[in-house]
């Protein structure tokens, strides 16, 4: 464990060497060694599984112990406690345990972690809620957030498989507690670990996109089956239907308990959102009403940046090219220079030292 | 032509036999032996295919001759004008021309078509708004109004083929105007010539159907890009996109005129649902504000009938047999005989003589 860009956070002076430290190699900042998984469902087996694959040293623990016998014939080290799984000290500990047992999974968590030896982070869809239990838990100064876009409608280990994170991208999340070099760390684990490539952005950002390309749009989708569902006409409608009503309501189908789980975590900047929405729909209404139609030929055009930022996006797949930028991070003012960087459109694929990162450059809505 | 089910309409008192009676054969109502084809884009084009494909004698006209070559190949008899079209009196003529130049092309039809020769339909979307302009050119009591469910994102004849008409849905809808033979006799060409299913409903009800699962959600995917067009992470959330957004958000990137014009011709029913949506948005803000758990239950569990019906189609497609129910409509109150059919949720698929049809039954929202 060789640290040779130091200093790595801003509260970083000399070259101590500590498990929290970055791992560097010969092409830059590596996987760390050994990771631990709170929670073997879905997302957490599929991590594990992954992890394992790439040569990681993997330890887990789950609530039940039903998935330790496949488990730990691909090699994982099932522990039967969570404490047990803490005091083996992995460099990263990941907590993929349902959201609603996060306060009981931190009590256990933190009496016992050794920050110097563990950076703690979670893989949850929601960071700014994980951020304020993980301050009342005290575990501030060794946690990372980290939300990875993935998943499917199945739920536990039987449907967990290294390929769920295939092409995944992360969001890893930061607040003003947040130490720079446990961040590098975890982006080791998910560019070198998984092969994913990431953006590093504020918690309040991440929870206002989140809420904007899914949180809100499941709720329109589920207002738009509730507004059928009680209409005199609703088998007449529903006969008639196509392709543009199964595909603005097929997140509507979802079990409505975890969408809405999932809402209420974020319950602020949704209905915020939803707020701006329904202004957006009565003010068509309004124009609709007054064949004004300057403000109707507004309302199709505004979203235009967006049309050809996807027209874009398409003729890229045709194109055999990636393009990559070297991102130099300030050492002060490195949570600028990540969220200038995922604003410009760009994923992070690789640290190639402790302050220098490749990443994807992207198109970008203009 | 022989009706041995006469009268088939209320204004229907002998047996006088005209070309725009039903053809009945021994399997029931036959397609018409000579349709006639306004407009050879991709919806009059992959019509004049499917029908010469099925044996019946096609005749067209389109503004510009471009098709005809190819046209006149796959044996369609091409007219020079749009007269000669309507003086060689098929026994249906389609209007598949664009709705903006519907009322002109209404004007050159009025004076010149025999009524008693000939039944006029359309292809619309919107139907109330072309029942006004037919009404306006005198031409109401030859006109049954009808909508194919199918297209796709491209247009003109290039774009038409015959199997655009797989398993289509049609609308078939009536005022207060329409002659029952008429619709017999259009039903004989959509379910033999096309070998599609139908519906028979009012226009307003076909206009409030199709706002609902269309026209609505149109401009609700639009608002969706239009909102995400302005924040100011806009780039950032479309990194975080995934499927839930990619599937809300596709019907936003088809051509917004295209789109544009669909909502303003259907624009009362579109403006009515805008304003029922923007209140459901809004209520479930302020149940989110309020935390209020009883509420926000309610939201995610009012769209359970629809759910249901889903989860019972998708395991209909598991099943082998259809099941079919013999529909016997009234001679006099016919409109209420079709009416309840479709709100049961069923799909004419034959007319069995000019009385009786068969229809598929399907699942319902209860």
């Amino acid at each position: 464990m060789v640290a040779r860009d130091t200093p790595m956070g801003s509260n970083e002076e000399g070259v101590e060497v500590t498990a929290t430290m970055p791992v560097i190699g010969a092409e830059g900042i590596e996987c760390p060694r050994h990771v631990g998984i709170v929670g073997l469902g879905l997302i957490g087996g599929s991590l594990a599984l992954r992890l394992k694959a790439a040569g990681c040293r993997v330890s887990a623990w789950n609530h039940r112990p039903h998935p330790y016998a496949a488990a730990r014939m691909a090699g994982i080290d099932c522990r039967d406690t969570l404490e047990e799984l803490v005091e083996a000290q992995p460099d990263v500990l990941v907590l993929c345990n349902p959201l609603k047992v996060m306060p009981r999974v931190m009590q256990v968590i933190s009496p016992i972690i050794n920050p110097a030896r563990t950076t703690l982070t979670d893989v949850g869809s929601v960071k700014g809620l994980v951020r304020e239990q993980i301050h009342a838990a005290g575990l501030q100064d060794c946690y990372v957030g980290a939300h990875p876009m993935t998943g499917n409608e199945h739920s536990g280990w039987e449907a967990a498989n290294a390929r769920l994170f295939d092409n995944a991208l992360w969001a890893i999340t930061y607040d003003e507690h947040t130490e720079y070099r446990r961040i590098v760390q975890l982006a080791g684990m998910i560019t070198r670990g998984l092969q994913n490539g990431l953006i590093i952005i504020d918690d309040e950002i991440h929870d206002c996109a989140t809420s904007l390309i899914s949180h809100m749009p499941h709720v329109v989708s589920t207002a738009l089956i509730n507004q059928l569902t009680v209409s005199p006409e609703r088998n007449i409608a529903a006969e008639l239907s196509a392709g543009c009503w199964r595909d603005m309501t097929r997140v509507a189908l979802t079990d409505p308990d975890r969408t809405c789980a999932m809402v209420v975590e974020n319950a602020e900047n949704v209905s915020g959102l939803l707020r701006q929405m329904a202004r957006r729909l009565e003010s068509m209404a309004d124009a609709l009403d007054a064949d004004d139609a300057s403000a109707i030929h507004a309302f199709f055009t505004e979203g235009q940046p967006y049309r050809d930022f996807k027209a874009k996006m398409r003729g890229r797949h045709d194109e055999t090219e990636t393009v990559f930028t070297s991102l130099r991070i300030d050492p002060v003012h490195w949570r600028e220079s990540f969220l200038r960087s995922a604003q410009r459109g760009e994923y992070i694929v690789r640290f190639t030292s402790g302050h220098h990162a490749l990443a994807e450059r992207r198109e970008m809505i203009l």
